[in-house]
């Protein structure tokens, strides 16, 4: 590679990397819909042109951002500080876990709930096969006695947008957050 | 009321049984492909036009067999024998009620969620309405400590269309089954 392309493609990484974070931190000042391209093209000092050549549009902008909290996510679980991380023992891994995925769904309710209509796409599949591996292995430890691949999905399933989305609305947000932790922890300390 | 209107009442009453109950038994025979409107109305002994007068078309008639399964279970619930109806402890009522409404969803999965996707209809709010009523007041007597009325949202949901029919589909049915009634168990039988 020469060095122009070289340094065209760090431009590119930095770019998106500077896009996501001005449209993650308008995101959470002004909600959804008060923030507009024009504002985050100034916060990121790039052009409309260059955000709509990279994203497409303002959905594959926010599909973006989704995809990139859920891989800081699986970074954290992969590699991060326990108990999120490795480390801790299983049962409060998962605890952990279901915390930071209920706060993932909260803050991306509504363009979570829009994703899940698209049409299916491999990066999301491939998340998604992550989170349900990742939940397996350690309700196997946690649990051995337990169904671990089906609870998996029956757990995942519990932190679905549209559930959280009714939590939302009718401001029963930390209720919800309570009764999942409450779920999880009554199905890693169940014995038969 | 007439003599003679009462009867016409009463003949609708019973057509309108006869056609429900010859569903079924076609529905569970032959599955729900290759039963026809013809075969439905020979069975019950009435027309085709006496079937599309009282429901409309094939997809309002499987409506209403739902509508008419549920209400079933809901009578089971309320006036039928315990484990299920009144009389058992409330942890062993609502094991009963969860693989039952698991076995109700399964029979009629396809239907369910074609009709989640319809508009919001008065009739399927009020059976919402109580089924939620009836986990949250077994939930309230053996889990006092948790937030029952949270907590029925989310148990009710583990048992939703989309997740029961990928485990039709790939043939794992009675996992789910046995990982619902697990679920439900640790959520009873938690102890703080």
């Amino acid at each position: 590679m020469s060095n122009e392309s070289k340094r065209e493609r760090s431009d590119a990484v930095r770019n998106r990397r500077a896009i996501l974070e001005a449209t993650d931190a308008l995101l959470a000042e002004f909600g959804a819909d008060n923030v507009s391209i024009e504002q985050i093209a100034a916060a990121a000092h790039v052009s409309k042109g260059t955000i709509f050549h990279r994203f497409g549009n303002r959905a594959g902008l926010m599909r973006a951002l989704v995809f990139d909290r859920a891989t800081a996510l699986r970074d954290a679980v992969v590699s991060g500080a326990p108990p999120l991380g490795p480390g801790a023992p299983a049962a409060d891994r998962l605890l952990a876990y279901f915390d930071a995925m209920f706060r993932l769904v909260v803050d991306n309710v509504e363009l979570m709930i829009a994703y899940d209509d698209a049409a299916e796409d491999p990066h999301a599949e491939a998340i998604h096969a992550f989170w349900y591996g990742h939940i397996a292995a350690l309700l196997s430890e946690a649990r051995p006695d337990a169904d671990a691949e089906v609870l998996s999905r029956v757990l995942l399933s519990s932190v679905n947008g549209e559930l959280v989305l009714h939590h939302i609305r009718t401001d029963q947000t930390e209720r919800l957050a309570e009764t999942i932790h409450d779920l999880v922890e009554s199905v890693v300390t169940h014995r038969h």
